[in-house]
């Protein structure tokens, strides 16, 4: 463990550039100040930005590339043309190379995930990667994915994405045996996919070793932290997030303009402002910015491309709490055990 | 039209069976006086319930089953005992021998699925039923389908899903033109499953008579109000349905914990105690319960297994308005107009 965490930033992705990518590392690093920064982009948009984030500026290193990966770009073609110099390629391969401890990218998810897997090497065992998500619930966070690394999957690929949560909240959550749920449309056994069912069967048959198997959830069980690990594909799971932030959104708004309609409404508002504020806070989809890249053998994270500075910085403070706390060592650990232990659980399972 | 709207319910289906149904079709009585009811199911169990709602049984009779279709039988099985003779298939079945205008349960989604596919006849050229659910936006309702019918569906199912859709829109919100999105996991073209690229080409290439294609929406999208419909196969629908309810429900909950917690936030809470109310009402899952099977020669309200009585009222009111302002009928002559033109187009679209 270095001194400093040390954050690789492409610092031209998502919507908005370095915008809002300067202005949200500075709030990050204000929170974290033993955090420096390498800083992957066009240096004539980055360093009058940075110029106005003195602080940011002084733990920070800019390295210049001219290309950058468009938001709408097929994986294939950001491949071709950003592969060795794009601001993307660049910032993963820092962590590859082990100048900077984690990865951060705001940019567009498909090629992120093409890059990582050309970049950076997989775990072994791993198929695919999965992003992650730490979703607050009623009873606290639960980790959810795959939230859109990949679409559709075979029941071990849901069995492989259950190993990697349930490591992951074990760590995250400090909890010996997290319980596991497969998103479907039903509890009943008799509803769903042919692979969720699969993977229901494969997991109660043969439970993961540090994990206990709950059963099948739905949509609804998310928020309410029926478990600690929702597993899903990377299709359902990302509609699930997306919606859930819309649903916040639109309350959040309903809740805005019922506040303003009368003086009753405005006052009752101006007493319990502390009250919205902490209910605010819990409902910012901004604050659970950030979906961890499991599978790989480096720390990535993925910012939605189109958050702002506060958002960002969520992002950013996720990266440096997994390289604080050695979250991906832990993971690592767990998952070994863990899917060891399921890959030979499930064999014996199969043959059943 | 009859001058009552005659409302057949399968008073055995849901969680909670007659206990919570009886008071529920009482609250959509008050609404709507012109109502009478048939009600399927163990009389012995329906008497006393009705008894304690004088004004609901001057105006239902009762039809004796031993039958009821439990909530975990598999479609097959239900149609294997509970055929001709369960509280779910009679209910059917009265609205298919015009003794009722509108068929309501609560019961088994599959079960009411295979039992309505078999009982009452299909719309001609529709392949399987979808249920389509109105949904509360920041721009006022939308129509989300399919929730929950039938997994997976190829591209031609997807551009079907959004002529029904489309023409429910028209009808129910007196629109032209509604818009229509697919559900999928990006904007950008490149993303996103097969079908769901492959049907978003037919709808660019040929579009739909009465309906404007917008493209591809995520599931922010949704609540957002986006697009006036929004289609999706029935997996990823029902979990965007299901996580949408679970986060409002969320939501509500922290915003009652927050209010009490002090006593300015109590406070507040009173002097704004309409504002509240009026988003509570809003935000209610409740007062959206009920998904139209649409794709049917009759009308069919699905009402949530766990609904309570207020709402499963919502569920009947539903109904009520479906039979009362004749929106199959409309609804089917939209569809006749726009499907017909879908597959016209859609045959030039894949030659082209």
């Amino acid at each position: 463990m270095p001194n400093k965490v040390r954050i690789a930033i492409d610092a031209m992705g998502g919507d908005h550039g370095p915008t809002v990518l300067i202005p949200g590392a500075e709030i990050s690093l204000v929170r974290h100040p033993d955090s420096e920064f390498i800083l992957f982009g066009n240096e004539a948009q980055i360093a009058p930005l940075l110029a106005q984030h003195p602080r940011l500026k002084a733990v920070s290193r800019v390295v210049h590339t001219d290309v950058s990966v468009k938001m709408d770009e097929k994986p294939s073609q950001a491949l071709r043309h950003g592969r060795w110099k794009s601001s993307m390629w660049l910032t993963l391969d820092a962590v590859k190379r082990g100048d900077a401890d984690v990865a951060i990218s705001a940019g567009n998810t498909g090629a992120l995930m093409a890059m990582a897997r050309f970049c950076i090497r997989m775990r072994e065992g791993v198929d695919r990667p999965a992003i992650a998500a730490l979703w607050p619930t009623m009873r606290g966070e639960s980790v959810v994915l795959d939230v859109g690394a990949s679409i559709g999957g075979d029941a071990e690929h849901l069995v492989n994405l259950a190993a990697m949560g349930s490591a992951m909240a074990r760590v995250l959550f400090d909890i010996d045996q997290p319980t596991v749920g497969l998103l479907n449309i039903g509890v009943e056994e008799v509803k769903g996919l042919d692979a969720v069912r699969e993977a229901g069967r494969i997991l109660r048959e043969t439970p993961l070793s540090h994990a206990t198997y709950f059963g099948f959830v739905e949509g609804d069980d998310i928020g309410r932290g029926t478990v600690d690990v929702v597993v899903s594909e990377g299709f359902s799971g990302n509609i699930a997030l997306k919606t859930a932030e819309g649903t916040a959104r639109q309350l959040g708004s309903y809740l805005r303009a019922a506040m303003t309609r009368t003086w009753q409404a405005k006052l009752g508002y101006f007493l319990a402002r502390h009250a919205f504020a902490a209910v605010r806070e819990k409902m910012d989809p901004r604050k659970v910015n950030g979906g961890v890249f499991l599978g790989l053998n480096n720390i990535v994270i993925k910012s939605h491309g189109g958050t702002d500075a506060e958002g960002f910085a969520a992002a950013v403070d996720l990266g440096y709490d997994m390289v604080r706390y050695e979250l991906l060592e832990k993971i690592n650990q767990a998952l070994s055990r863990s899917s060891g232990a399921a890959v030979a659980e499930k064999k014996v399972g199969i043959s059943a």
